[in-house]
Parts: structure tokens; C-alpha cells; sequence
């Protein structure tokens, strides 16, 4: 199943999923079948109830509570519990990186990790922040990001994915020069750095996440065009890797590392501005869109 | 007041005010005045209501309700929406990490900012859990730590203190050798890295937030002796700063950074090891001890 966050002028943020130009009503469908299923999506991740909402929506009924996709307004899945990125995760964006952002030029012997804060993440068509005040270097990176569904402590790469909710897109906004004394938290965990959506594919419905086209373009134009094929470290690393020191609950999210083709590999550097528009592409989750605004005159 | 969260072998975790060598239980004071009052400290700090509960507190009839300090066990005040460290900020830390962890010799011209999970929180009392398989160099850093009481964006200094609701104590565990490609979120972000506690003093409570003695023991042992007025971003400047790009929300917690004497500045140097015992000290908030425990064999 594709899930999302969805509301209507006249209703709450709730659970959906999405067919071709249309999204189940999940809380009416389920109201009119008396079943008692997840209202919203966190709720879903963190309690379960999966087999529920896919017997619900295999009933033909279910067709009845479907609204056109142009009706509805898509918002970020929900709020994670954390967001952990990682770095270099694409070996020719480590090559990039050395290049053009102080980093090695050696692949990393293990995961480079860093976090971004809850407060990051907004939703398809929500804002990026530009404020001129902070930066003049605001950069994208296309992610697949894995949601994690179950508690995971030191958990073998053998039983990783079994650990794992589903799948979106996590665009990992950057101020390349809000980095402290190398440090990544500030220059990648400013408001709206994480975008987050526009859908999340549940892992039963999605054969291999390592064979998936990741893409960005701004304005149309094509910035990255890679295949998760290509990570470094593959996602049942990562997860192993992680709940050996930090334990993963429902709800929190990996983004996996973002291929090559980031503004600031470009020659000259390529950065964002107001009015731009940057959409990223996950094969079988779906394009998540954001405008860049500019945010400095309210500080002036 | 002193808050904490305690709980006693027959009851749930709940907010108390603590006295010399005793605890206010509040919730029970409460339902016997038959004033609604918050039950938990993280609901005081997002909703409110220190006034009814000071109100509470100050009638002869609390008295009644005090359980003796050796009767209750103490907890992490509250698991915070965010933990924003603060690196560097200390000036003799920026020298003898300079020295010993590859850090600039120059004081910092921003605050160095990292966060640490939620999940990393451990009370008062509970293990630093140290795993050999992972690191050899498990350090200690004692930082008073502020805890937000209000949705802080772009505040400036001169209203910053407007945010805070109270102070505590965050022991800043680090596993040094953990850091990857230079990013400390997994040296600083693992499980227990986080000891929180023992109490939150609130800021009504506290004449001067920069004039408070700040030391650390292993074993006994003064390893950190320094004082709060020694920091080198004031906390003023630190919320002005985050806020600026970062929004803190009620229950957020800023860890201010640690003063000199950090296991690693030591020749030679000193790391924690499996029963040690790390005392935290702050002045007008009290001490915070973790014992540090073996966990290496659980993957063995």
C-alpha cells in the first residue's frame, strides 16, 4: 500500500491511501465498516494494524470512500520520533564532497551519522526556508528514507529489514555554511531542511528498496539521477549498524545518503534562491515538491 | 522550586517538589485540595500551571504529603523533544580538546551545535552502559543544562531568558572514538549517553544562571571543578542562536557545554570503565551519579 497524511477543507489530517488520482478515506471507510482502524499514520507505525487496513481496502466498498487526489491536500506522513542521516553514502558524492566540502576523500570505513530535529520536517508544497540572514549556500539532497516499525536494539543485518515500516523521501536540505567547527546540526537541522513525503510505501509492497531511481531537478532540470542500487551502505547495515549504539523506535526515520549531483559539486556552485522549486523523485513512493521562500524580511 | 519525577514502589511515575531530605507528592496533595494540577513534569512544562501548583506547595497542608527522600526512587525529569549540545564552550575545553580530540585551537566565533537523541536519556542512578565491542573510550562531560518552556523562533538575548522554564543537569557521555568523519552523533547519541537529572530547579528559583559551580567525580575524584560564568556563548546567546534557524518547543533541552577536565585531556588519559561511578554536580540543582555497567557480553 501507498499511505499518507491527508486532509480535506472540512476535516482533521488523517490516514489515506493512495490509488492512481485518488486517496481512501481510511477513518470513513473504516466508520462505515464499524471496523476500528488507525486514524492517523503514526498511530498506525507505532501500534500497528496493517492486516486490518489492507482487508479494508481490498473490500470493493472501499471504493465508495475514495476523493480525487486534486481534492485533498498531502502533508508530511507525520512528525518522527528521530531523523537520522547519512553522510557519504554514494560513492561519487564522496568524491564530490572532497572536492567542494571539506570532507575525506576516502570512502567511510562506517556510517557517517547525523541527526535532524522533529522541528525540521514539513510536508509536500510546504516552504524550504531561504533567509539570507543565515545563508547564501542552501543545498538539496534526494534520499530514499526507511521508517522503522518495530523497536530495534542490535539487530543483525540478517534481521534488519524485518524492523522496517516502509519507505518515502526525505529531501536533506543543507546551509553549507552553518556548518560549526564541522559539525552538521545546525547547517542541516534549520526548519524545513527536512522535507518529508509525499507517501510511504509499506515494505511488504515494495520488492527491493536497493533497486529504486532516486532523481531531483530543480525548475525542471535534472541536478540528480542516481539508483539506491548505488549506497554505500546498504539499508540492513545501516539499521544494524545504528541499533548497536542507538536504539530505533516506530516512528523514527533513516535518510540513507544522497547520491551525487548536489549544488555545491557544480561548477560554479549551484545553490537555492527564492522562487525556486525542488522536486525529488523515489521510484514507486512518488515526486515530493517544495518551493523555496524567501523567510529574511521577517528578522529585518 | 526543585522538581522531580519520582516514583515509589507502589505508584506510576509523577512530579514531585523536593525538600531537604523529602518529597512533595504532588498529584496526591492535589487530589486531596481537589485542584487539578499537572500529574507529570513534561505536561507542567508545555502546559503550564506553575502558578496553582507554587499556590499548592506553599499551604501547610503539603506537608502532609512528603515521603521521605530514601523512600522514592528518582527518575529522568521528562524525555526531552530534543537535546541541543553545545560543543566547545568552555575556554579551557577548546584548549585541551584541541590538544587531545582534533578541534580547533581557535574559540569558536558560533556555538558548535550536535543533538542527542531521546533515547539516550537515563535518569539519576541508572548504567552508562559501556560497550567494549564498540568503544574504549567512554568519556564524562558535566554541562548544566536548560530546559525551554516556550515555542522559542527568533528570539533575540535581551528576551531569551523569557523561554526558559528551570535548569538541570545533562552528563554529556561521549564514546571518543565513535566520532565519524568527524560527526559526533553516534559517540555522543547512544543509548544512556544521556544521564538527565536528578531535578529541574525552575527559573523563578534561580537568581543567576551564569554563577554556579559545576563539577564532576569519577570514583570520588574530582576530575571537572569550574563554574557556569565561564561559558563562552551565554545561555542568552546559545537560545538567541538556535532559535534563529531552530525552533525550540516547551520540554527541549540545551546542554551548555562542558568545562576543562574531560577524561580525554588527561595524560594519560582516563576513560570510563565498567564500575566506575560518574558524580555530576551543579549548585542549586544538585548531583547527578550513573554507575557504569558492562553491556559488551549481550552481543557475545
Amino acid at each position: 500500500m501507498l499511505l499518507v497524511t491527508f486532509s480535506t477543507t472540512d476535516g482533521p489530517r488523517r490516514i489515506g491511501v493512495r490509488q492512481d488520482d485518488s486517496v481512501i478515506d481510511v477513518p470513513a471507510l473504516a466508520a462505515h465498516a464499524g471496523v476500528d482502524a488507525p486514524g492517523d499514520l503514526l498511530t498506525l507505525v507505532r501500534d500497528g494494524g496493517l492486516g486490518v487496513l489492507s482487508e479494508l481496502v481490498d473490500d470493493p466498498t472501499a471504493q465508495q470512500f475514495t476523493l480525487p487526489l486534486a481534492d485533498v491536500t498531502l502533508h508530511a506522513p507525520f512528525r518522527p520520533g528521530k531523523i537520522i542521516g547519512v553522510g557519504l553514502n554514494y560513492t561519487e558524492h564522496v568524491a564530490e564532497s572532497a572536492r567542494t566540502l571539506d570532507t575525506d576523500k576516502e570512502l567511510p570505513q562506517r556510517p557517517v551519522l547525523f541527526s535532524k530535529p522533529g522541528t525540521a520536517v514539513v510536508g509536500p508544497g510546504e516552504p524550504i526556508q531561504h533567509n539570507g540572514d543565515l545563508t547564501s549556500q542552501l543545498d538539496w539532497e534526494c534520499e530514499l528514507a526507511v521508517v522503522i516499525g518495530r523497536t530495534a536494539k542490535r539487530v543483525s543485518t540478517e534481521e534488519a529489514l524485518d524492523y522496517v515500516f516502509g519507505y518515502s523521501i526525505v529531501n536533506d536540505i543543507s546551509a553549507r555554511d552553518q556548518r560549526r567547527s564541522g559539525q552538521w546540526f545546525f547547517s542541516k537541522g534549520q526548519d524545513s531542511y527536512a522535507p518529508f513525503g509525499p507517501a510511504v510505501r509499506t515494505a511488504d509492497d515494495l520488492a527491493d528498496p536497493h533497486a529504486l531511481d532516486v532523481s531531483l531537478r530543480v525548475n525542471g532540470e535534472v541536478k540528480q539521477k542516481s539508483n539506491s542500487r548505488y549506497m554505500l551502505f546498504k539499508i540492513p547495515e545501516l539499521i544494524a549498524d545504528i541499533s548497536s549504539g542507538v536504539t530505533l523506535e516506530p516512528g523514527d526515520v533513516i535518510a540513507t545518503g544522497s547520491p551525487a549531483g548536489v549544488g555545491a559539486s557544480f561548477t560554479p556552485q549551484q545553490f537555492l534562491v527564492p522562487g525556486d522549486v525542488v522536486e525529488c523523485t523515489v521510484e514507486s513512493i512518488g515526486t515530493l515538491g517544495n518551493p523555496v521562500i524567501d523567510v529574511s524580511e521577517e528578522t529585518s
